[in-house]
């Protein structure tokens, strides 16, 4: 079996790669050639954590595993490592052995970046020139880096609740040559793409905020209970999501579901876009909303790309198992 | 990280070992120290395997991890390697990481035998001397070794579906210097200790096959729709089992309780024995049943008994994960 540890992540694996095996899973669970397992997710009552499992299996490019580990809130403080740990198994779907091990702490940041940018390729505007960010956190820099590379960008706008963090944004502005402006929430109507990167329990960005045509992407809320938009919003635009389950459960959409803004037949699945049996944006004045919740098949896809190149570099680490 | 090979456990692990791991990790279940997480079992629709998840965490021992694997049913006729394929991972309780990997094929094995012996020791008659298995595959072996070493038996009696495959049981017994005798089921009421331990959907042992104040051990249950014994035997039985949820959905006592023989009160963990807090068996003619349906914490105690192990005799792979 194979071996990639966390420290090989971030020279093996790129933007491209993430995108690419986002974008090709999430057309294989529209088509039903992959699908994810229920979601095993613990408060464990020991340090606070909170632990699981993620798993899935894609037929169609014959990943089969699970991701395993979660929310440590105490690691940064008592121990100087960060609170999100996990790590994927892969599994060889004809003998049932282990296949591989691969730190999976960058490769989540990475595959939640991929999926916005995937949604941005699918259903923005061709022609979007602002991108809006609400969250200026250590995952908002991945989300806008994956962004930037879909589309020709000429502005970031961006809003956070700690104000004090948004040279984040500014620096990945920078990377790219673009201009950063800090706004008020009002201000981001001026925006044709935004990304919501928080971990927010209220809605944040309202209907008024959000422009004609412009794409939306809340990425943060993956759990019951957390909101980044208004239910008003939902009603105002087309939803889609990586998995309908799970968007009107523990997704952004759960609280349009739960007042009765829109019903389970109007989240629709980013997939069918990609494959083309759902033909997404319309037209210029939609807005469209994409609510990225995570699933275990986005981890297993980039595992199992970042295995590859692992092995196509030379650096994955072989063990007799 | 550690590692230990499928191939280093039959060197490193000790039927008293196991004994010990899961006699104490059943008493923390009764404790309430230790709980299994829900399990993710899927008909993945490839190689008709079945594949999944059991994971829990023992705040007693410590230990915080997962078996993941399976059922390939077609790995022995077309690659030569056995249907059952599993891997045990550790992960530290106060940081989230990976710890350990460890092959659970042989353990699942061991703790298997391991349940059906700690229920004897606990629930059977201390003066028992004849044992009767149904069931003489590959695992009935397992059991029969674990079950031996529990108290002073006399004679080894069997009967299987397939006579043919009695011999199994004869050479264990023989191994222990003790005498084996085939047997129709009705000549099961000469046993003290009954294990059944087949794959079978119908009741094959009837409550008459079955003597006043025999402790009866049902380890092949673990699955909706199998059945080793009669309801009626679970009725005349007091009954234990390693985790009541289990027992009443996809354990022996299913059927009991689903056609109202015995209640959910009347089915008592096997943990709360080993603590004394549940009487066990009261007199000698009472008969006690076990209804072992396998956890994953009992898959956890094994392995992390066994990395232990690999590191005291310097066998584990460490790996700078």
């Amino acid at each position: 079996m194979l071996i990639v540890p966390e420290r090989e992540i971030a020279d093996l694996m790129t933007r491209k790669a993430a995108f690419d095996a986002v974008e090709k899973v999430f057309a294989a669970m529209a088509s039903g050639e992959a699908y994810n397992f229920p979601v095993v997710r613990e408060a464990i009552g020991h340090e606070d954590a909170l632990y699981g499992f993620k798993g899935g299996f894609d037929r169609a490019g014959l990943t089969l595993g699970l991701k395993a580990g979660g929310y440590w809130p105490n690691n940064l403080d008592k121990r100087g490592i960060i609170n999100h740990q996990s790590t994927v198994f892969l599994f060889d779907p004809d003998t049932g052995k282990v296949k591989a091990m691969v730190g999976g702490n960058l490769l989540t940041a990475l595959r939640t970046a991929a999926a916005s940018s995937v949604s941005i390729k699918h259903l923005a505007r061709k022609d979007a020139k602002v991108i809006g960010m609400v969250g200026a956190g250590h995952q908002a820099k991945f989300q806008l880096r994956a962004a930037l590379e879909q589309g020709n960008f000429e502005k970031v706008i961006g809003w956070n609740f700690h104000p004090e963090m948004l040279p984040n944004l500014e620096e990945v502005a920078k990377e790219a040559g673009l201009p950063f402006e800090a706004v008020e929430l009002t201000g981001m109507t001026e925006a044709d793409v935004i990304i919501t990167i928080t971990s927010s329990f209220d809605a944040i960005l309202h209907a008024d905020h959000v422009a004609p045509g412009t794409h939306v992407a809340c990425m943060g809320t993956d759990t019951k209970g957390k909101q980044e938009v208004e239910t008003a919003l939902l009603a105002r635009a087309r939803v889609f999501t990586d998995e309908v389950a799970q968007s009107v459960s523990i997704g952004e959409a759960q609280h349009a579901i739960q007042d009765k803004t829109i019903k389970i037949e109007d989240v629709a699945q980013l997939g069918a876009v990609i494959n083309g049996t759902n033909p997404g944006r319309t037209s210029d004045d939609e807005i469209t909303l994409f609510d990225g919740t995570g699933v275990g098949l986005q981890d297993l896809a980039v595992a199992a790309a970042v295995v590859d190149l692992a092995v196509e570099k030379g650096v994955a680490i072989e063990v007799d198992f």
